[in-house]
């Protein structure tokens, strides 16, 4: 009986990285845990798997979204994970004694979210998130915004913006611009568009959620309001929406931020107040932060996040102040692959070791181990291809800078040939040389 | 009506790792990586949700221990994975002209199995894996012992013992000790305790399977075989087991190994061949191997795997040829701390910067922005305890080892005061100065 042969393949939503994707990946991850932890954030892990009520807190909007575990002995209902926030405030309400606040931590970690399976979509994702726990310091939002700018200059990104407003001054627009205080998250789920739409089609929203003329065009002034830097703008904005004092109480937070920014060594071009900013999420309470790249705004936002004073409550009797960002590391992916950013790479091997000739499989076994024992990242050609010809094109392909071959004739000089394949040149040296001979090469 | 607030709990086979274990565990996962791509593998990574078929294929046994995903409009039946060498395997059916063979690879990543929760059991965990597809050199095995030795040399553990066998040579069994092959699973199972438990109570497990006295002195006599040193061992069971063809050619397999792990620098009292190690998956073809710590022999293996050259198959019509190894990372951890190789720390900052004074706050942003600038891991103190005495405590308890005071005072001089809080000293610098001195003292 012929056995059964499974087709190889994943799943709609989910997706593999080959290492040509992964190095670069990977080389990117590590760039934003440099910078998170210079800013002094220390890394924390939360298990994939918790348990329902914890991730929902009983809200059904979330829980058609989530991935449920089903198990026969299972007592608890468990399910995936969304995103790292809600774990977060879990571990903030489950170790008051461990985790002495304020308290700045960071985790990457996957998420699974039941979204419809479409282009550019996935139901399983990566986030990176930097947290600052237990503070209602304006300064702690400064914080995060210079940590976003941090990010994206070491991930050597020139053309972003990183733009900030306040949910208190969005929350006041039902006052400002007299319209009844349930429509607003509506409202704001149409503002939030702006990023990708025009004002047109925004507008034709409002109207259809039953908007006068005059509450839009009173939406239109303030979404549309541009100073000439972010103090200018608050000022203006201090004037136009002084019928509300949950504005004018954003609006002052947000004035503090600037200066806090400005501190922190992040440039005025880096940043901009823009009132358009909502953020989907219902627990953001007061700053909220979003980062777009200047030449594929199309994109949306790669980093995002913003203060949700409330959040620990659905564990904790007492309320714990909290402010954060996470990075979009798919999205963040895509974007630096459409900006010509990512360099892919086949292997991380800086040499290949050719292995043709059965006398000297021992000697070049001890030439790899003397490399890798400089450092030198080096590779044993396995494979079945014989011929010294054949195993020096696969070498090739694999895009390593330098390959080594030795076969009986060098092991009797104890030399190696040494091919540096960007320069096309080759030499030979010593055995006992060659570390020092590729480093000089790789250090080109 | 007072909000229902929700237990911050994890089900029970689930953990968190706070800054205090994580920082240590991500130096640990950073040092594998290290040795990883020194000796050329490079990283993929795949999604913890699959089809259930892929992950079973077919097999009943696997599937009692699996998680799967309850989804109302899913289609296919998915799961979370159970280790990462079956989602390598779909890897490499799905995609035989992206990774061209020989291809090195390493993957650390969460994977799930419904065990039965007790101490130091859980449902999640993390491998870090190791592995060579398309080898059926014996090079490739040597190459995954030289990296297991690396791996345990790098996380600074001296006294450990590589232990390795080959499934050819107990697949022999039945022909050596003349038992039937049916119950070689059963005998290979109770073989494999023998890391744990002494030959006394495995003798009873055998006498229980029905094996008779003879049968059990030969397996015996098998087990115990030890030589002066592995090519020694090797020698002896070759005479004592002649009888079965199999078993020799499982023996020369080793024999080759043994003479490349000696050529890739791995030292001969690091490994040693043990023909009591069986691994327990079934899966294996050829060659395996373990890690036990010589002072925690009870932990077990931690680096454990082996070749198994019949997975591929199971998605594609040609056979693969595939040998790696698998680090528990949570069980090496433990092992670490037992060890007391684990140095615990509440932050990665190394500079804790106070805020008590409001008028030097903008001044004492910009320290800490010039330190950071100069890649010095930074935090400012951002809570609510609004004495210098309070947040100086607070600092202290962090355990960074400088703290940085500034007020109005060092503000209009310009200062800063450095202290140094492990040799309790204190210097006051030129804010220009602060990184400089900082690095000076982070040297020592």
């Amino acid at each position: 009986m012929k056995k059964k042969i499974i087709k190889a393949e994943l799943s709609a939503g989910y997706r593999d990285f080959l290492p040509e994707t992964m190095i670069p990946r990977q080389s990117i991850l590590d760039s934003i845990r440099g910078v998170f932890e210079l800013y002094g954030f220390s890394p924390i892990e939360t298990p994939g798997i918790e348990k329902e009520e914890i991730l929902t807190g009983g809200d059904e909007n979330f829980s058609k979204q989530l991935f449920r575990i089903s198990r026969a002995e299972g007592s608890d209902p468990l399910a995936l994970r969304f995103d790292l926030t809600v774990p977060l405030a879990r571990v903030i309400a489950q170790y008051p004694n461990e985790l002495k606040r304020p308290f700045k931590r960071y985790q990457i970690g996957r998420v699974w979210r039941g979204e419809r399976s479409q282009a550019g979509r996935y139901r399983e994702f990566t986030q990176f998130d930097a947290d600052i726990v237990g503070s209602d310091s304006m300064m702690a939002d400064a914080e995060i915004i210079a940590v976003m700018y941090g990010v994206m200059r070491k991930l050597g990104i020139e053309n972003f913006k990183i733009r900030v407003n306040n949910r208190k001054i969005l929350n006041g627009l039902p006052e400002y611009a007299d319209f009844p205080k349930e429509k607003i998250g509506a409202v704001l789920r149409s503002i939030d568009k702006l990023d990708k739409k025009s004002w047109g089609p925004v507008g034709e929203e409002l109207e259809a959620l039953g908007l006068s003329k005059d509450q839009i065009d009173a939406l239109k002034k303030f979404v549309t309001l541009r100073g000439k830097n972010s103090t200018d703008a608050l000022s203006q904005l201090k004037k136009l929406m002084k019928v509300s004092p949950l504005a004018q109480e954003g609006i002052k937070e947000l004035e503090e931020v600037v200066a806090h920014v400005g501190a922190l060594g992040v440039p005025d071009d880096a940043w901009v107040v823009d009132f358009s900013v909502a953020r989907g999420l219902g627990y953001y309470t007061g700053p909220v932060f979003e980062t777009t790249l200047t030449d594929i705004p199309e994109i949306g936002s790669v980093f995002s996040g913003g203060r949700y004073d409330g959040l620990v409550e659905r564990f904790s009797p007492t309320a714990v102040s909290a402010t954060g960002a996470s990075v979009g590391v798919d999205r963040l992916f895509a974007a630096l692959e459409k900006l010509g950013k990512i360099k892919k790479e086949q292997t991380v091997a800086k040499v290949v070791v050719l292995n043709f000739d059965p006398v000297a499989r021992e000697y070049i076994q001890e030439v790899a181990a003397k490399l890798r024992g400089d450092g030198i990242s080096t590779d044993i050609y396995l494979g079945s291809e014989e011929s010294l010809k054949g195993q020096l094109a696969f070498a090739l392909k694999t895009g390593a800078p330098i390959i080594i071959i030795a076969g009986e004739e060098e092991m009797k000089k104890k030399t190696v040939q040494i091919k540096n394949t960007i320069e096309r040149s080759q030499e030979e040296a010593k055995a006992s040389e060659a570390p020092e001979r590729v480093w000089s090469i790789l250090k080109k």
